[in-house]
């Protein structure tokens, strides 16, 4: 297996959330397989970031305002290339916005959530795509933009509103407030995509909080809940990870 | 904070247990300070191995069949202090059976959970310690020998019979099966302390399983449970760690 680079920190439950992912992927992986001891798990180097940092180093759209974030989370990539990494994965969906500044130079595979999540919905057919996540991840074009190349059209709610609304669930669920967020969500998903839309719709859950609303379906790739089809993308790209760790 | 470099994998629910301690430390620390943004936490690296490697190249007691074994700890806390750690913790009590082979030549603090207990235990009080742990643990001196040095009487369960029924109680723990466990735990210590002892004495959960058998009462430092006081290893360890870091 190869040696695996996680960027985390950005926030903690998330990196915990994709590190019991890739532990439990590897347990899956060698069920079936003769091993003398106890089952092998993949290396893994995680460096886990101050959040507070990432915060408040957020550039503007400004030229150079992402200058500190930038270097930041560069400086972070060489320290688990120096630590023999020979894959690297960000847990957590927002600072995918930044792929192309923060992995510049980095000569080791990074697997993008973007891709992961492209590569699934196109392995399963899904066409068309409503992404929700965090403010940075909503107004930024670059999850749309990636998933083109997999020919699955992609949007985010269009009003403000609408994002909002998005935010203030993931707000309350980062502090484990789960009551009634599965129904919200699928009132925000309803006020996006028509009812004859909906069936050719899938909604992907850009980010790590999302499915906690969904108690006993978010384990999976994707699942169904109130004739909505959801994607679980912290499944998607940490499963896809351990594929290329394997591969 | 000082940067905290995590030795983990061993076995990785454990590296889970404490990364969350760590995390929740900093967010306790914190409350109470006037901060901009998210909780400032500490930078850590985590250098999670392959435990079926340290388990199948752990040594005997033939001269030089640690090699492998101490060669890749070191070669972890060496990761460590290249990712910028100013302090090592080991995630794990078992591994600190070979700490001064393992931390030979590092010039950073190493956060030892023998120190930690020892440390926890002095302040309360406690001067006779009974430590349930891996077989590895209970057949070293080392855990015994580092109480010496803080006035603490420490003892193992003296039969092979008594560490085996730990040793399978822990078994049970990490498939999660926790179901009478607490009691057994209370009936091995029983074994081993006299009713007229069992007040003067403590006794450590000594790896990272042992205290799930005690549900609700397991996230302190200590507790009490059937008249035994009890002290939670990795709790004291991962909270030492953390007051090393903000020291």
């Amino acid at each position: 297996m190869k040696k695996i680079g996680v960027v985390g920190g950005v926030g903690w439950p998330s990196t915990i959330e994709y590190y019991r992912l890739l532990c439990e992927a590897s347990q899956r992986y060698h069920e079936d397989k003769e091993v003398s001891g106890p089952t092998p798990m993949p290396e893994i180097t995680i460096e886990s970031l101050d959040q507070n940092f990432t915060i408040v180093h957020r550039g503007s759209e400004a030229l150079d305002s992402w200058k500190a974030w930038d270097e930041y989370f560069s400086a972070a990539i060489q320290n688990l290339k120096m630590c023999g990494a020979e894959l690297i994965l960000i847990a957590s969906a927002t600072p995918h916005t930044r792929l192309e500044e923060i992995s510049r130079g980095v000569d080791i595979p990074l697997v993008s959530m973007y891709d992961s999540v492209g590569s699934y919905c196109k392995s399963v057919g899904i066409k068309s795509l409503l992404v929700l996540g965090t403010m940075p991840t909503m107004v930024s074009p670059a999850f749309k933009q990636s998933m083109e190349s997999f020919g699955i059209s992609a949007f985010y709610p269009k009003t403000e509103r609408l994002k909002t609304d998005v935010v203030n669930v993931i707000e309350r669920l980062y502090q484990n407030k789960t009551k009634g967020t599965a129904v919200e969500i699928e009132a925000i998903v309803r006020s996006c995509v028509s009812s004859t839309e909906i069936e050719n719709t899938a909604v992907c859950l850009g980010c790590t909080e999302l499915p906690l609303a969904f108690e006993g379906l978010n384990k999976k790739q994707s699942f169904d809940f109130g004739g909505i089809s959801y994607i679980n993308s912290s499944v998607v790209h940490a499963l896809s990870a351990f594929e290329a760790c394997i591969g």
